[in-house]
């Protein structure tokens, strides 16, 4: 059963007539009721009216986080206050944070995209969802909350942290699904074997990966823990929140829910269009939102857009999972790597644990990049030439992936700080301002 | 304007006939699909036909927390899961914690109530309210989040915490409602002034005060320091969550949902009705609920009914704000005193900070009771003589309230710790058991 035949699987021809009505009608409205906009617009002479097709979006300028930075608090919003119900909010770690805004109808569109997911994941009204992403905000416990409402299947809003109680839950509930960033989900099964529970018992259903990047090999370490199918899920505070893409039963990607998101992947330096297939940048337009409607959103997001059909019968487009930040990425030695790089190249090595830490420095001008790994406890206190050969090739390995020698340290099991939220993966010591 | 005219201003005739008529059926649900109610009500002997009055409500036995505990985790719950769309949990500091089943209509319920409740508070749609109760198991987050986007208006799910980011987010997005626990309150507004920020300038227009018990004079402190008036508003996680009860503009006392709610008052030792405006422990029945049907939950709140006309011309019966718990009030040297007692002798005096901490000992198996208060800046660097004329007084006052002399103790400000959510006022280090 697909949650939304109608939309879900409609012709593309079908679609783009509507995605081009759509487009015209918030590009109106983005002009008339957002002076961002109106100003942008007017400065490079673009006019709504210049929309004939959905390729005339190429006219129309960026908006990136910084321009909605600058609308803080309130800017961007197309409507007046009393229209808006809820807002939520980007963390701020770096300057303003960027305020997002909803009106009744935006919410209900977000239930529905989510609801979309929950069901590509094959979750029903009987199954019960443990959402481990923190609500506040924050979006990412709100999206499953909203999508799972409309699905009518049991949310147990639990948030983030207390993994004892989780696990505790877990088990009495007989939860059959779970919401986690991959790393806390990593954390979860650890902390649950060593309350002597196999996580395999507790019979999950489905598993949502949110919040974070992660590799198919950590996908795979994962759902062999839980004995159970994790799907990705994407989304981003600015255009929505979670729910945006979400991947279905064949997991090689992710639908897009096209009637409200029209997606663009853009070479990140010259801002061009590629074609499909292409990894670049992900650009995003919201085509439905009311509250505040966000055109040509740069999100940073590297990944490739794919229109071939899907064996689960839904046309929106797949996106490929996100593979880096078009911002985030290290450059080392004029080097651009990914961590998700280094991540793919430890999870084909035995005798390692899944934690890991980049270290980047700069001691004498020049880029050092060090990584620092987890051995598994039986290798650890084995023979050190033992340790050196595992070093040597871990360090073989990842030259394989980036294309680049890097250092290796081998330490003692559980000496990387685990994270309950998104693990930090990359300690940058240069100063590269 | 009033939210719901129709149900809160109907006449006591017509209340009590739809309250018999609901009240019939829910016993009957109860009985029917819940096997704690049918093997109480046949061991006794009583059964949903003996239901004639609303008196007859007498017949039934009570509910305890400890009979929930018994059920956990879903033994309470009189629909099949596929109907339950959520659920919370109290926090299970001792044993088992209760969990708490909504249907789809459950929730709809709540957000009318705790709609009528903002409504009672002056909350339109315009409104911006900064909801500082978390998110998460616990139901107070989520009532006043539901009741907000029922009005329509602007809800800031912030959640606990990150105090520093309240007050920014507080100035800039015009926060018109807050929502916090008292305690939190005056530490919201201290840390503001740290701040150079007056909480008067944030210009409030309503506070909702939640999950914590306060006096009369620590509603004037807060009131006062943000320049707005404060509303009490009540719940349960075991019947619904907040908004069972919520003051109205005349201030004196919390309109009971009665179309929803049947409210008793008894006298907790010898669980007999007590007429209207004597005290004793509140006893809930929930009238609609269909995810799990509470039936004369004894909620160990003391307050008491009056059912006089209020001049907000709502007909709904109006319960006192709650002054102590039937189970943790502090019995020392056989006399029981509530906290409150204690709060409302610290706020008639001047020279002292609304902050203190009730420690109980039993040092020579004769019970002592401490009382530390923060002495005020100005005072407390003042002469000697001074401060051991303010502590006597304090001991006065204290004794005045609640009939036993106990030991003052000033100690410096701000030494007493602060609590971002409910505060920790009594210390028992006697060992009761
Ligand atoms: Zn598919
Ligand atoms: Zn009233």
């Amino acid at each position: 059963m697909i949650w939304n035949k109608e939309a879900e699987c409609m012709s593309r021809e079908e679609l783009r007539e509507i995605q081009l009505k759509k487009l015209q009608k918030i590009v109106k409205r983005a002009y008339e009721n957002v002076p961002y906009y109106n100003k942008k617009y007017t400065e490079l002479g673009v006019f709504p009216e210049d929309i004939e097709t959905l390729e005339d979006i190429n006219k129309l300028p960026f908006t990136t986080k910084d321009d909605l930075r600058e609308g803080y608090p309130f800017g961007m919003f197309a409507v007046p206050p009393k229209e808006i119900v809820e807002v939520h909010s980007s963390s701020g770690t770096t300057g303003k944070p960027v305020v997002s805004g909803y009106t009744r109808k935006d919410l209900d569109d977000w239930s529905e995209i989510m609801a979309r997911g929950l069901n590509m994941m094959g979750i029903h009204e009987e199954d019960i969802i443990q959402n481990t992403h923190g609500y506040g905000l924050f979006t990412g416990g709100f999206g499953v909350h909203y999508g799972a409402q409309k699905i009518g299947s049991i949310v147990v809003p639990i948030s983030t942290g207390q993994t004892r109680r989780q696990i505790e839950i877990m088990k009495d509930f007989g939860t059959t699904t779970l919401i986690f960033t991959p790393s806390y989900g990593l954390y979860l099964a650890e902390v649950a074997k060593e309350e002597g529970i196999d996580p395999k018992s507790v019979g999950l259903k489905a598993i949502g990966f949110g919040a974070e990047m992660w590799t198919e090999e950590m996908r795979k370490k994962i759902e062999n823990d839980f004995n159970a199918p994790a799907f990705n899920i994407y989304g981003l505070t600015e255009l929505m929140g979670p729910g945006i893409a979400v991947e279905c039963s064949s997991q090689n990607g992710l639908h897009i829910s096209e009637d409200y998101f029209l997606p663009e992947i853009i070479d990140p330096n010259t801002g061009k269009q590629l074609e499909e297939g292409k990894k670049g940048e992900l650009v995003l337009t919201n085509l439905e939102r009311e509250g505040m409607p966000i055109i040509r959103f740069r999100t940073k997001d590297i990944t490739s857009l794919h229109y071939d059909k899907c064996e689960c019968t839904r046309t929106f487009v797949k996106m490929d999972r996100i593979t880096g930040r078009s911002d985030d990425m290290i450059k080392v030695k004029g080097v651009a790597i990914f961590p998700s790089q280094i991540e793919k190249a430890l999870l084909k090595i035995d005798s390692i644990e899944p934690h890991y830490q980049i270290i980047v420095t700069r001691p004498h001008l020049m880029d050092e990049i060090e990584v620092k790994v987890e051995a598994s406890p039986d290798i650890f206190f084995d023979e050190v030439k033992e340790m050196i050969n595992i070093k040597k090739k871990i360090e073989d390995y990842i030259e394989n992936e980036i294309g680049l020698r890097v250092k290796v340290s081998l330490v003692e099991p559980k000496s990387i700080p685990r994270s309950e939220g998104k693990a930090v993966r990359v300690i940058d010591k240069r100063d590269l301002h």
